[in-house]
């Protein structure tokens, strides 16, 4: 990139952080909530006969937060003594006793997690454990990727670990959940950390031939298939990117040429998109002359780390199967409404949605039989169609096998949705299940109704960008 | 077989020969015949000053022909030191003596074609080579495979082949022209030879399991990848059965079976099938629910053995384009119809007959561009259609790739066959020059129009047998 090209991403960076480094203000609030936190669970440790201390955790405590968020993360490392119905119950405890509007929550263990000072706190027991690979739950690893940072990350650094997490937010590469399958916060934070800096980051990573393998730590002890690797500085065996998938990968690769070709803010702050109407919808199926079909169903009330993967097998499952049968996919997609109500059912409809080449298909079909020379294999499949009269076509030869042609199952993608033949695809279990009780085949004009409830996901689905 | 098929059997063949032993008579007529064009080639011959003799070869040679065929092979045999031009001047010159009425035709060298008392008459000159693989022109072959067959076949395997050469024509599989790709005459017989008779033929072909390899002179010096290997008894290097397709393998497979199961004269002298009526074209399509396209043009003046070689080329370059294109065929087929002038254009229209299964394919379709870490290539495409602006959906990512949806060529198999693209297809060069001139497309129930013409051929398609 020419000087001038490296001015102006200097700019852009400086702008940026304008948005998102935390005020002078909102860090000290957040220092005196946390030491507040910290204080109340170090009395609730000191009335019980039990030893232990807290940690805080996560971008809040190391300065890699972006402005606005709310989360603290407070640990309470307990000895590997205690029994894990024990730590369990300590943890609960003085959770409740420090945030005592607060409610209980499951990871690996039950925590607590509650409201303090307009702060969101999670306060999560862990085993204090001498070394990251002598883990009892994930959880316990967390305290060590704290210190591992903590100890590297000066300010300089924390800044830039803040304008990469806001570029990936800005093109939707962020966050380990299993919908988004992006780079988590660490992740991040260690990429940062190796390339020294953002901009060295984003000028390596445009550059990137995966696979792409980093060992912070030169401690790696097994191979990894994943399109990016960096072993975890604290646990050789552990690839961080694990869930990171290949289409993120070249996300950042190809949003890393832009912001070099091009350097300017909207790629961190990208417009929203707004819902698309059913009138738009419907001009693009009109353009692009393909038949749309969906299975719309209530969604199984799971989290989305659930659902997702759930889905997507669906999506797999049907799409697989409608090309099998020759309605030629051309694209597809899953997708499901927020409910609002985030703790028990936080999902209200699900959709998988496939767009097909195919519209109906010929009454019959050819199958193919055994080879002529196959005595009594052959002989049998000739007179079970022999005998089958004028339904079958045949049997003839090709070359040398039998082949007849007779009717195909399903002649439209909405026959075979709606037969029991649908259950016969590997879906999730707990949509199976929604399945079963109940859904909707949509078909053609009829999905311009799903405008209503998922204007934004078809706005994505027909403008597509990378 | 149980004993009484076995009976069952040999009434039949008794039956069929009944029908296809030519009478004392056509002996006698035959011998006269033949006897009297040998003394006047010989005549011919002796006014000339070059040696050479006179050998009647073929069918009516060796008592393999069936009642009422009527040609009479005879080959003059010249001495090698004639130069080709001198073979070929006095070959036309006794031919013409000898059959002042015929004509000239042309295989590998000219020759004579005429009538005498009824029998159709061949007079080619060959060379008299001392063994079959010194020859110099395929023609000077034949003498040696009427002297090996002469020596080996009585009378009894003479019926034999008789019968064997009915059971082929009467299951369409007789004739090593390049439409049929069956067995010839001289292959029917080196099989009757090599199983000692009919029975034993048709019993041993309905286990074979290709391939099948017999050398009977055990002299075989290469090998084959045919279904049927036949290393001919005259030369160590050819496969008698060369031309025979895995097809007609299987049909004699099908049909010896058919024979040994359920003997019946009907498979030897199967019914004539009637032309197909466009009323019954038009109820199969129905059944069907297929999208029938057709090429029709002029068939160019070539004899079947070069047209069909180039239909089939051309059906299988329209069939793999049109698979391409996403059409989906399901079956095809090429016809010609006869025109009655056998010499000069023996064929009158033709027709490249393709059933699909999809009549109409979206506008758009999918094209997959590079992986997005091959920089230089990826900035390329996607900078390319990211400027193609509306007219282009993406780029956008799947996996570790650019993708785009831009407007398919062709969104319906007319469209195609009706555009200079056809002509990138591989077609057989004389129907490209056919059609580089004029042909027609004709479409769904527009094919109907072929029933007039292609009556039996569309009965063969529509109520395929083996």
């Amino acid at each position: 990139m020419t000087t001038e090209d490296a001015d102006e991403l200097d700019r852009v960076v400086a702008d940026v952080r304008e948005r998102i480094d935390p005020s002078s203000a909102e860090r000290a609030r957040l220092a005196d909530a946390a030491a507040a936190l910290t204080g109340r669970v170090e009395e609730a440790l000191a009335d019980r006969s039990v030893t232990g201390d807290v940690v805080q955790v996560g971008s809040t405590a190391r300065g890699t937060w972006l402005a606005g968020d709310r989360d603290i993360d407070l640990f309470v490392r307990f000895p590997e003594s205690l029994s894990r119905e024990e730590l369990e119950r300590y943890g609960l405890e003085i959770g409740r006793e420090v945030l005592p509007d607060g409610h209980e929550e499951f990871a690996e263990h039950p925590y607590v997690k509650g409201e303090y000072d307009g702060f969101d706190v999670d306060l999560v027991p862990c085993y204090d454990v001498p070394a990251a690979t002598d883990i009892q739950s994930a959880v316990d690893r967390t305290p060590f990727h704290n210190a591992y940072l903590l100890d590297r990350l000066d300010d300089s650094l924390a800044a830039d670990v803040r304008v990469f997490k806001r570029f990936l937010k800005g093109i939707g590469a962020y966050g380990s959940d299993l919908r988004t399958k992006g780079f988590s916060g660490y992740l991040a934070e260690l990429l940062v950390l190796e390339y020294g800096g953002f901009e060295s980051l984003v000028e390596a990573a445009a550059d990137w031939h995966p696979p792409v393998e980093h060992d912070p730590e030169s401690h790696g002890s097994r191979s990894f298939s994943d399109p990016l690797v960096v072993i975890d500085p604290t646990d050789p065996v552990r690839n961080v990117a694990a869930v990171l998938s290949a289409e993120n990968v070249a996300r950042l690769q190809h949003y890393a040429r832009e912001l070099l070709d091009d350097p300017r803010e909207e790629l961190f702050f990208p417009p929203a998109r707004t819902p698309m109407t059913a009138e738009a919808v419907a001009a693009h199926l009109d353009r692009r002359g393909t038949v749309p079909v969906a299975l719309v169903f209530d969604a199984p009330a799971v989290v989305e780390d659930q659902l997702y993967p759930q889905l997507e097998k669906s999506l797999d499952g049907v799409v697989s199967e409608l090309d099998r049968r020759g309605f030629e996919p051309l694209r597809a997609t899953t997708f499901a409404s927020e409910s609002g109500e985030e703790r028990d059912a936080p999902f209200d409809r699900a959709v998988v949605f496939v767009e097909l080449s195919v519209a109906t298909l010929p009454t019959i079909q050819r199958h193919d039989g055994p080879p002529v020379y196959v005595r009594q294999h052959a002989t049998g499949f000739f007179e079970k169609y022999a005998d089958a009269g004028a339904d079958v076509y045949g049997p003839f030869l090709d070359g040398d096998r039998y082949v007849v042609e007779r009717d195909r199952e399903f002649t439209t993608a909405r026959a075979f949705l709606e037969s029991d033949a649908l259950f016969d695809v590997a879906l999730g279990a707990q949509v199976q299940a929604q399945l079963e009780e109940s859904y909707t085949v949509l078909v053609g004009d009829e999905v311009l109704s799903l405008a209503d409830e998922f204007g934004t996901d078809l706005r994505a689905y027909f403008e597509p960008r990378p």
